[in-house]
């Protein structure tokens, strides 16, 4: 079975491990209070511009994005995202855990608008009764979306303008950035996420680690005991340094960015083998994720040898699917799911 | 500087990253619905004498203990513990977190009695206003405490049928659990874990896993639902496979037991040189922590070449500290401090 | 000002007050373990034919939603709700407060269908992710709803058995539900509501007393320990004999069926006058809460001399209002109103 | 039965009920935003001498002080509180379902000391380990204590002094402050507690109203959406006018000093009863609660008349209890009593 259903099918790219080895008996600190972490934050203060910001390794996407709302959100106040956001659908309701309503917009093509943020605010505020309604607290998006989609640089750049004119936090879930970065029409860099953002997360799970996620804050107003909401959410690792280790080898010599482009190369050649035959797709993505619609017939045929991720009916006898590549895919894999494809 | 502050300075047992190293570009599903954990979960089983328990691999401890007690209790139900249980003391109020206060009781040596369970239940259901108060909804024990005593199968067993009057879960915490099961003293299996605890966790972080704790559940009634809750609370490690590996590792040809049997040879040299040099011992534990008294002027001296952690004042000029041994200790460093003592 | 903007703008009945003061040097004990809550209980449980329902009383609705919830839900499950349920909308996240999210869906003439639920319910059961999404864990709905509308006995009846079917607990939220009972249309009595929900509540506040809600738990299995989380919450009134007293004295002689009939029949004579004018109503509703579209000015000369709800633009020289009836509304004031609408 | 078992007895001062049936069926608007709480905010910020203190009026004493936490409190961080606190022993674990744990210290003559808060405070910041811990958050005091006793000025000068250096909120639980205030020993008034307290309660449940705890919030600092939270905890009560009617009877015309004076004057009577008669003191208090240690003979005999509550085991044969006075108590039963006491 050639596996495309998700992007953590494998374990790591071979670089870290050789990494965890070498290091291996080194006795360090826990917590990620160690030289490991400590280089992996610079190398990432540096991509961003930033030498003030404050990066902190969690050791899941769930986990950093409980902990952000969290650690920024008063009891009354919720978090704005689009319907299709990971936390309003995916988390077992990971934010509400933490006592906190998940406020929706419907999405735009996976994405949330500075217009809908506005919206929402300007509606809470103009309310008479607003005592009486929760009180948008902060913004969510991903990047990529959950449907592979991206924010342009003007798309954040008046989403970031919008939440800093209400004072809501933005806060950027980038379980997949990488894929985002190097997808051709991509016009965003950590840079302006540490510009823009007022936290987000690099993924790094799905992005080349065994498991991880760097969450970064780039200015002071957010990050006053966040380690002690980490610790108390259970996200804050013990061997903090693997997560260094890791994150310091994704960064060093761009293998963060090259792995990326790697998995979004052939994420595009896939797509373009899907509208070839005709299978119209369910989102237009630049990104690792793919949505192609197929006859459920062409499905059948195809799962015998892939596995694929059921997305939704598109009518009785079509449905969307996923296909992800990873920095892990190989081409020949995706060559001989093209020939099949032609085939159909 | 050589050192003993923590058992979890390390990475991992090299069979473990030999076994990542080999496994690392298969595909598998994800979430622990994988082979791996499916292997590692059999082997547990069998070990546990306990063919249809329940196994879940997390990725920490406080990640453990917070999931099991949001699992377990009601809203208005708490965890008894002793007033040194990790869940009381160093865990940044996760369980409170979830909504759940600790209930405790003055730890007798590191541990919580049964008779000091059955005193908290009566007390509780004997008091005409109960309705006013945090009803006990389950035990916490570790095991090793965090004195690194242990319990007898005759103090377990007598704790659990305790529990098992009071409708009590029992939930033990393992996360040191192979430096107790070879620990000189100890009496009890992983078997009897099965048959007197309502659930426990099998430590991995701080026992030769890079991290992980399993968390097995015997019996049928705490089970429903659980990954749900692992989910939410941003325990469910999406590459869950790689927790499967190393519980699959460890539990091979007994090498959880063998390296812990290691830690805690080391850990008793360590404590007899103590003695040895008159230091008395803050308690008396035969596991990989060790928690001598020693004059300040002495750590002092120590500390330019070996680290450890302060534990607490002992007087004016004296200081409980702790050291601790693990799988990844070595014995020629054990011996340089066992010369440097007789030396002070 | 002649106040219509809400259904709680008074006191309470003064058969109310009057029985406050008679018994106000009584001494008994407190939290509703009294006579007078013994003695109103058992008059719910003979309007409800079931003699054993458990009837507890509470402050406030959103007091009482959130108790209920709290009572009945694990941490992973969520409330399914109408898009415009209470608990949704206007209880400033209470339940989420609580750790669990509300799963809406959108609403039929504000109600919630028995087909919305089996969706849901499906839905989450077919899906194999379901782990990674919050289970449905029980049903709320309002009735009369938010919108003045009602269940009829073969929708409550359909709803009730797909609930049981799917094993969701089925709670009713009447803050309003005599308006209900006596409305024209109403064929529903507290009998089907004790068969066919789990829970449900007898709104005082807005129908004649003080402030109380009475919550009814008809079978055995959501009461355990019930009072615990009242308590818990800050719902369990110290001098609980209050609650008693007020529900004692209105399901004495039919006093909340006659008050309410009061107030509906008021309701219905303001809702013809509005339809005689040609004002369209935003929904067509039998009891206390009345939503006509008025003309802006129009709406800018009535409140001149009255008060009434804002409740949504309906374009943009229209809006949708509300008027409230009560048990306390007087019939001059409503003639009133009838002459000045006719005079717009 | 002449009851003596708590002081929420009785319903409330006849000059409150009186003014409720005066103001029935007047209209105002709900939840507290009408002239009667007005009013009554404005008698307070009087006495208080402070024009700018904001004041909200909630249901009872455990939603205030849920609320209270809940407000002011980040996730990682606790109440500080004496082990006998009322938010400690007997809410239910109100604090922790808000998230929150409550770190205590043993309690001196029931009450908190600022020895001891500076103490928590330096051992929490002094631990390198700090982040693995409950950070305190705020200190809890109530005033009189849970056994009666009074903080001195000089003793809540000193608590807020150290409060204030260590930027920990001070909120004083003052459910049965009219009481304090009354008492001989007495020398704090409002005005000192506007000065001193972060937040403070002035209790009406226990002293003279139905119910109800108006919360004064002397400075900016912690107002912020005070009202949002106390909705979405249900204590925001909708015919709020009704706590405004309260207060508003009780602080004109110094009311509710005035039958605070006559329930200690009847308690202190009663406290020398105790003594003349040989019985010795579980605490010595000068408030309305009385806690003598008697033979349990003497408390079968009193029983049969009596009611009183159980407080602790003193010995084999002998038990404290607690006698209550309040506004309401006649004199004529307090000497009923003093001579069955002379009788035994």
């Amino acid at each position: 079975m050639i596996r495309f259903e998700s992007d953590y099918l494998e374990g790591a790219h071979p670089a870290i491990l050789k990494k965890m080895a070498e290091t291996n008996l080194e006795q360090t600190p826990g917590y990620g209070l160690d030289p490991y972490c400590e280089s992996a934050r610079e190398s990432i203060r540096r991509l961003c511009r930033n030498d003030g910001a404050d990066v902190q390794f969690l050791v899941g996407g769930t986990q950093a994005n409980l902990t952000v709302a969290a650690s920024i959100l008063r009891p009354h106040q919720g978090v704005v995202a689009a319907d299709t956001g990971h936390v309003n659908c995916h988390e077992s309701g990971a934010i509400e855990a933490t006592g906190h309503k998940v406020l929706t917009a419907k999405n735009e093509n996976g994405k949330l608008t500075a217009r809908q943020v506005r919206r929402i605010y300007d509606e809470h505020w103009g309310d008479a009764n607003r005592e009486h309604m929760v009180q948008p607290g902060m913004v969510y998006v991903s990047h990529p979306t959950e449907f592979g989609t991206l924010y342009t640089k003007a798309e954040l750049r008046d989403l970031s303008g919008v939440c800093r004119e209400c004072g809501l936090p933005l806060y950027l879930d980038g379980a997949r950035l990488g894929y985002g970065f190097m997808a051709e029409e991509n016009d965003l860099t950590l840079a302006d996420l540490a510009k823009l953002c007022d936290v987000f997360s690099i993924g790094g799970t799905k992005v080349g680690a065994l498991f991880g996620e760097a969450v970064v804050i780039p200015g002071e107003g957010l990050r006053q005991d966040f380690r002690y909401i980490l610790k108390q959410r259970g996200g804050m690792l013990a061997k903090g340094r693997l997560l260094g280790i890791q994150f310091d080898v994704l960064f060093r010599d761009g293998l963060y960015f090259k792995i990326s482009e790697h998995a979004d190369r052939l994420a595009v050649k896939l797509k373009k083998a899907f509208l070839a035959k005709g299978f119209p797709l369910l989102c237009d993505s630049g990104t690792n994720q793919q949505f192609p619609i197929l006859p459920d017939g062409a499905l059948a045929v195809l799962a015998k040898k892939y596995s694929f991720s059921f997305w939704k009916k598109a009518d009785a006898s079509h449905s969307a699917v996923r296909f992800c590549t990873s920095w892990a895919t190989r081409e020949s894999d995706v060559d001989e799911l093209i020939r099949d494809l032609a085939a159909l």
